[in-house]
């Protein structure tokens, strides 16, 4: 599997006890690992020679735990080492994806693994058991941590690792204290540091401004706010500097852990690890051996290497599933927005003030009238999904329960297996069969995860007895057990079992609320997609700002694809509904989030009655591919613009995509990516000249012509808006 | 149903705003209700005119939610209430158990609802949403609260009942309010109240005495100590006044609602419910239309009626499962005791710090050669039953996982289906039924609930296909998730889920580490057992006084059956193991367990190889039945002794057993139960005159004669000794 393992030369630092250097493949980048002070971990990284992180300490502090204070004093895991080992290597490797951006991923890197001592003498408590009396005494302890680096070309990942040994078998996190120190006050796109929710509208500004704007960052009226520090930032953690460096923090691999978010000391501009507590405060259970995610770093001087890093991916396990063949990309349309923007509802009746699931006929209530998941509009939706070669039509609110749902502190909310009278789950799914299209299921959880556990299996066995082979699921709502939060260790626990059990019955998996991806798709790619972000739901709740697509690339999806639900036609919902919100995009510019925002499941998320009147420009959604063999990011800068051309899976024919903020732009795409001496049928769906996301954004061109490789296209994009480029070989 | 239902004479009690009198059938008992002061419901109750609960408040403080807090302002249900409604009742029926004392059960009492009504102005605050925002106000707001009570002949019973309205959907209790408050300084035998622990030993002391006996009172060392109060107390407590009353304060059908303790106090003598906390530190969630448990209150001037009452069981809901028939009682022994006193092991191998299931393969592990749930071993136990007639072989320490287990916050701990490999449940379940025997089941959950669940429906698939059909489950160590109590509500959610769940397999459960139970065997009579107490166990642990068991049927019983694994002959350990501690009961007073600890599922809890000493003796063991058509309570006194009769289900036969403390008790039992004209076999296994629970414990006579109705058997009683007496029909 290890291609070209060899050691590498280092270099001793002088200034310290002792340190080591590992540098990157192309040696743009450099890593220093020291030991300081009292045998404190230590580390630094560059890029051609500029800072990106300064001297940043690693380490973690440990939690007494009354069972654990038995035997021993708690000693943290942050100095007092020496240095036991060290190991230095090159992998260099290239694997294929499920499914993905380019039809093979190349993981080369060089590694530093170094493996520490920690001797102390430790003070022994008494049991506190009257039945057995020991005396306190002294007792000699040796702790083994390994730190291990992976330097590429694009950044570099970190990582604890804890060996099974006698003095470190069981133990428990305080807290992580892994460092990242910024060499200036650099601007950063950053969401507020929240334990629950990270539905936030990005913010823009100097690290040394977040405080004096965390509060009016924070979307109070989300239905699980948890914020911590008022310099508490959540990762993906997108970055540039005064001189041009771009620079992205996050994690990769997080497994029965904790997700990180940083806080950070805006006096030295250094960010701390802190992680997501469980209900008691304590930030990990951890039995040994076991390792942590890995902490990652992101740098280029380009911004578009930002977007095209795979380094997030490699620092994940290989596919743990043997048969693949299950997996697809799908591209779907639902029974959805016309309830988020409020036109239907997901319950059915409006004639109690609570309901019990045990308690109802449902066959006896009187329904309100509203209620979209029935017999007749599914099957329009099915059709329009079968006339228009969409994969599967999802539907919300199928399944008892909806009139009572999250922040009740209600367990038993729903059964994920009883339809409401109206929905013939058989019928329907046999319709939707017979036209050459799936239903795509919905589990909405409330957050109750015992509740959801409990029914899983009994779901699970109801979708494969019907046909279904995706579920999209939604935590919505404080998690019960009350205390714990979506971003723990048990809720990432939580999260990766439905994965594994859904696998087990070939089941994709489109997890909304859930924590943010770490790249576990790798391992796991039915995985397909997730929400973890402010998606297109919030533009029928106020709106989201113009440039919000031209960020989450940068940040939300580095680690994995998003669900963003795109592909609003029509943006003034009061044009069909009583909902005063408005989407900021223009229409051409919702073809290119097809691009830009790339997912293996893609959504039509608008009404089949929305499409009908623009169906020239619904082609491009027909006609869009959601797995590529190829991708090549043409311009891009956070908050501003990204251009992306991407090669669809199995065929010679490319998509080319632009989206820009608030201000327009000027995309110039030069086609050298094309095969030499092709012809292509090119066409352009782009804003029109006058377009604009507020004022016009139903102003759109297409033009057809001819190119060949070496042909440049320049097209202007409106104000929220963009184009969308569809290439077909002759 | 119902059979002579009707109104009963009350009187307005003068010195209050409104009251209203209920008497007991027989008149003995009086319970007065009233509004006090602002509004407040308040109670008291008499027994033959003197005072057992003096008048003492009602009512639940409520938390504020931080979504509920959005809507409404919280207010108590304490006080501001008016009479709505009142309805009075006499309810008289018998019902039959599926297993019990006795083979009919009478359920009659007078009952008063008196439903509240509470009118409010409340504070409305601005919704936290910032895209909603709401002007504060005032609102009209109207609850309704139903207080239940139902007075029996030998006590009492109340609970809150909340129907389904508007203005009181879902809430939190902050603490329910039940007042008890007390006539006297009185003697009391109680363990200290505790969220996760039933296992102390019970301390006798007037009421005034708890505070400064509390400490010492605390078994710190066991698994998971959670006092809260030292005034705290749990139920059933049982207590006893200066002028002969005895009162027991308990509470029944304990559903989906935290477990009550009672904190005293000690200048008034008044007890407080306090109820078991979540994570978080709240009481409960709860969803109208919903009710409290029952909080009962049993009363009599003999002290036999605390031990006859069946009032806890009829304030519980009718058997809930069809067909019964695969439910039936259960005589067995087990691989157990041996490793409670260290001879043998659970876990198979010592190779390893620590232990992940998915990462062992255990036939390559190294043995530790002590592992006792091995093929010959178990073989031979289950040849030992089929030998004497007992029904099943517990098996502990069987699957995999007891390596490393409990608090060490460990999720994973066992999946419950997987043997250690030296035992093989094909063949030794299939050699089990040749020879007309069954093993019994065990799932050590080691408090991992989450874990457990999730391995729930595999595990008991798995006791299907091999003919299991009973579980002994266990609780020990703190619960995950973390924060979260043995006997919160979501706890006692899962125990029952566990429950229901078992009952669709047609399997019965015994839970150790449990909550203490409150009759829901009742509605649920394939929970056969429970230990919620300190149980034989700790005869193994340095030993339990010799008046224990002549207190746990006045306290741990009232709530249903125990596991307490009676039947210890060979009681100095050391006799045979390197365990120093020592039973403290005479064989004889062994044998007296089976009839004065009332359970359907009975122990033979010692060695095969201790009862080959002693087979005239284990004889009764073998001849003693475990379900009884009738029972009479002969002699009794809390920690002082016991004499009860019982009639074996379906038979003309009749066993007596008595039990005393360290301090001897001649019994005398008149055969007035017996057949007139008839002839019985009778014989008695008693204390040997020289007989001594620590000197010579294994000094028993055996003496056989033939008796008949109206005969008086007068055996003596050794310190910490007892009797057994068969009476066969001839």
């Amino acid at each position: 599997m290890a291609a070209g393992v060899a050691a590498i030369i280092m270099s001793l630092l002088p200034a310290v006890a002792w340190g080591q250097a590992v540098s990157s493949p192309d040696g743009n980048l450099q890593l220093t690992f020291s030991l300081t002070g009292n045998g404190r971990p230590t580390y630094e990284l560059s890029y051609k020679g500029r800072p990106v992180v300064k001297p940043s300490h690693l380490g973690l502090q440990l939690a007494k735990d009354k069972h654990a204070s038995k035997k021993f004093t708690e000693t943290d895991l942050m100095d007092g080492f020496t240095v036991k080992d060290v190991k230095t290597s090159t992998f260099d490797e290239t694997w294929k994806p499920v499914w993905g951006e380019t039809s093979t991923i190349r993981n080369h890197y060089n590694e530093l693994a170094v493996t520490l001592l920690q001797e102390s003498d430790v003070v022994m408590t008494p049991d506190g058991d009257g039945a057995h009396h020991e005396k306190p005494g002294m007792e000699k302890r040796k702790r083994e941590m390994t730190i291990r680096f992976r330097v590429y070309d694009d950044g570099m990942g970190l990582r604890y690792e804890f060996p099974q040994q006698k003095d470190l078998n069981y133990f428990l996190i305080k807290e992580e204290k892994t460092e990242f120190a910024m060499a200036g006050d650099h601007i950063a796109w950053w969401l507020p540091g929240d334990y629950d929710t990270q539905e936030q509208e990005t913010q823009e500004s100097r690290l040394s401004e977040i405080r004096s704007r965390f509060h009016d960052a924070v979307n109070w009226g989300n239905s699980s706010v948890a914020v911590f520090s008022e310099t508490g930032v959540q990762t993906a953690l997108q970055m540039k500097t005064d001189d041009g460096l771009y620079i992205n923090l996050h994690e990769a691999a997080c497994q029965d852990y904790a997700t990180m978010h940083l806080n950070l000391d805006d006096k030295t501009m250094t960010f701390t690890s802190w992680l997501t507590p469980d209900a008691t405060g304590l930030k990990g259970c951890m039995q040994t051996p076991c390792q942590t995610p890995w902490r990652t770093v992101l740098v280029s001087d380009d911004a578009r290497q930002m977007l095209a890093s795979d380094l997030i991916l490699n620092l994940n396990d290989p596919c743990a599933i043997d048969d693949t063949s299950w997996i697809h990309p799908t591209k779907y349309c639902g029974v959805w927005w016309e309830m988020i923007v409020g036109k239907s509802s997901w319950n059915y009746t409006d004639e109690f003030p609570s309901i019990k699931l045990d308690n109802i006929d449902w066959h006896k209530v009187k329904p309100n009238g509203r209620h979209a998941a029935n017999n007749a509009k599914v099957k329009r939706y099915i059709d329009f999904a079968a006339d228009n070669g969409l994969d599967e039509v999802l539907v919300e609110g199928w399944n008892v329960g909806w009139e009572d749902w999250a922040n009740m502190w209600k367990r038993d909310v729903f059964d994920f297996v009883t339809p409401y009278p109206d929905f013939d789950i058989k019928m329907l799914n046999d319709y939707a069969h017979s036209r050459g299209v799936k239903l795509l299921m919905h589990h909405e959880t409330s957050s109750s995860t015992q509740n959801y556990e409990r029914h899983l299996k009994e779901a699970f066995e109801l979708m494969n007895r019907y046909g279904y082979d995706a579920v999209k699921t939604g935590y919505v709502g404080d998690i019960i057990p009350r205390g714990d939060h979506h971003f723990s260790q048990s809720m990432n626990n939580h999260y990766l079992y439905v994965i594994k059990e859904a696998a087990k019955h070939h089941i994709m998996v489109n997890s909304h609320e859930a924590t943010r991806p770490t790249g576990l798709c790798r391992t796991w790619p039915n995985l397909v997609g997730g929400e973890s972000a402010r998606g297109t739901e919030y533009e029928a709740f106020g709106g989201s700002r113009p440039d919000h697509t031209c960020i989450l690339p940068f940040t939300r999806l580095q680690g994995g694809p998003m669900d963003y639900t795109p592909g609003i036609f029509v943006t003034k919902l009061s044009e069909w509904s009583d909902n005063p919100s408005w989407a900021r995009i223009t229409l051409a510019g919702s073809l290119a989030l097809y691009l830009t925002m790339y997912s293996p499941l893609q959504m039509a998320a608008d009404l089949p009655e929305n499409y009908a009147k623009y169906m020239d420009a619904f082609q491009f959604i027909k006609d869009v591919a959601c797995d590529w063999d190829d991708s090549r990011y043409i311009e891009a800068e956070p908050a501003d613009y990204i251009t992306v051309a991407r090669k669809a899976k199995g065929t010679d024919n490319w998509f080319v995509g632009g989206k820009c903020d608030e201000n327009g732009h000027k995309a110039v795409v030069k086609l050298d990516f094309l095969d030499k001496g092709r012809k292509y049928d090119c066409t352009i769906y782009a804003d029109a000249k006058d377009a604009h996301y507020e004022t016009n954004p139903q102003a759109y061109t297409i033009t057809r012509k001819v190119v060949k490789a070496g042909d440049v296209l320049k097209i202007q994009e409106a104000p929220g808006g963009g184009f969308a480029v569809s290439l077909i070989a002759k």
